[in-house]
């Protein structure tokens, strides 16, 4: 054993260095985000094939990467997501990235865990248009499937909960650490350059923390999209109160995660702001009643930057082939 | 050095057992796969990037990989693909798996290279319904593509040439090797059973190799479709004559390479067999003039499920972000 060394390896030297000036991370409110733990390794897995499954949209065509890609920050990017026969979804999609640190799921929060909202898009008539049966037929008629959830499971039934199950434990693994502002806030201070503390410093004081915080830097409440001034839109989507039919919740929408928000214009849950920058100025309008000049966006959008964390590295799942009695998919009719 | 042991792992044990018996692969009219050599990897993986971009569609939404998924045998498994705007497709999409052994592309082969393949669907406006100005527009306003470019090419113009030289690289790699009839190929006896070998005999023996033969099965000849009977379809396709313009060329179709066939059912190039088993019963009638008993398709079938490699394993690329002058995807119009 060589003791100096391995406090070396625990402590980089920059730590010892700046251990002084480092912030405690205890005193933001932002904190940074933990690795993914993979508990159960088989079953994350078989997740992995269901979310890379066409099979289970009635097309053959639509799987839930389709509209939560995870080559381009979980997400389509897209105004409104596209949905069987080319349907216009009614909102934008949501990454899927970090998403397990989410109160709730959808930007309503009408599913309360991943695994309840992974059956809804299943069956969404607008998006992968099948249903529960059907994607069970699939499933079951492929061997090499039930082989897999045999040996997940500990059954060859094949059921529904398994299958979200499955592909919520897929989706916990989805976190993105490592960010640069994760590596400020565990002190390394040459992590961000002074633009960027600066914004971060106008995010903190202007009040955008109130709603942006945690590991996630938001995710973790409701909010009314329009607090100080009415969110102008023509898209219908009326937010938590469809789920709560309280009046009182209209306009109110999961406040999204800022993790990786670089990577995933436009922006808001009807896409009306086509860049950070409109984003940010509109927020301050509509939530905190102020107006940020350019040199306060600017410095903010810096600072968001910085969220980008490592996404995760998925190497393609292979896809068991169909058998002689899979039923065939159906995307012209 | 310890020759013996070196020699053992060169010719591992069961070569030295059955090296007699072992078939000459030079007497067979099928050869393994060889195993990709990557002579560029920057190009490479630009290309890959570029494969699985659907920023390169009018939509968004469509890339390379979503016709030609690579986690289901390189192709969708449709009747036909489906394009922008859930437009349907003339023709059962061809895997890209192994293309690089192809005559030509396409079915009807008027592509000469992958290159040149890879220009079309971008701006078919059946397909990904872009154009190559817009395309170029969208990869040129992403800092980190014209660097990626630069890297790669020399230069930071980004041209049509440079992105499907590019993807092509990447196709170029997509090869199955280690199949077990390659195995059996290479002198391991024990890699096929009794019911796949005589499927291959069969295969031999009835003619089959005329057509399906060299490493990739296939992809090297043109043939018509309906050689000794008239193929009965309802797809307009007319195979090569529309390229050649000769009316001899009627139905005259690229064979397809029956490498990893068993994981893309429907087949032909108008789906018109469901399955593995009714492709090679009427293969046997129209294009042999056999009737194929229950017994003697079951054994190609078998034979033809060893002819899935070893499927290439895929780090799904990080997409670079979008920048504030990129254009916008346009989905819905």
């Amino acid at each position: 054993m060589q003791p100096l060394k391995y406090i070396g390896m625990m402590f980089p030297l920059w730590l010892a260095i700046s251990a002084n000036a480092a912030p405690s991370i205890q005193s933001e409110p932002i904190q940074p985000i933990p690795k993914a733990v993979i508990k159960n390794p088989a079953m994350v897995e078989l997740g992995k094939k269901l979310f890379f499954e066409p099979r289970l949209s009635k097309s053959g065509f639509i799987s839930c990467n389709s509209c939560h890609n995870l080559s381009t920050g979980g997400s389509d990017n897209l105004s409104s997501s596209i949905g069987d026969h080319w349907q216009q979804g009614p909102i934008r999609s949501p990454s899927v990235l970090n998403s397990s640190m989410n109160v709730a799921q959808f930007w309503d929060g009408r599913a309360k865990s991943l695994q309840e909202q992974a059956s809804g898009p299943i069956a969404n008539p607008k998006e992968m248009a099948s249903n529960h049966v059907l994607a069970l037929d699939v499933l079951r008629s492929i061997p090499a499937y039930v082989n897999e959830f045999d040996k997940v499971f500990g059954n060859k039934n094949v059921s529904m909960p398994q299958v979200t199950k499955a592909i919520a434990a897929f989706e916990e693994t989805l976190v993105t650490p490592d960010s640069r502002f994760d590596q400020w806030l565990k002190g390394n201070k040459k992590a961000l350059n002074a633009q960027e503390l600066r914004g971060y410093q106008t995010f903190k004081t202007a009040g955008c923390v109130a709603c942006h915080n945690g590991p996630a830097v938001g995710g973790n409440s409701f909010q009314k999209m329009g607090l100080v001034a009415p969110y102008q839109t023509s898209n219908p989507a009326q937010g938590r109160a469809g789920v709560t039919g309280k009046d009182a919740d209209r306009m109110s929408f999961k406040v999204p995660s800022l993790r990786n928000v670089a990577l995933r214009a436009p922006y808001f849950h009807d896409a009306g702001a086509p860049t950070l920058e409109a984003a940010v100025s509109t927020m301050g309008k509509l939530q905190l009643g102020r107006d940020f000049n350019q040199q306060e966006v600017g410095d903010i959008v810096a600072f968001l930057h910085t969220l980008t964390g490592k996404q995760p590295q998925i190497v393609l799942p292979i896809l068991p082939a169909s058998s002689n009695n899979t039923p065939h998919p159906t995307p012209f009719n």
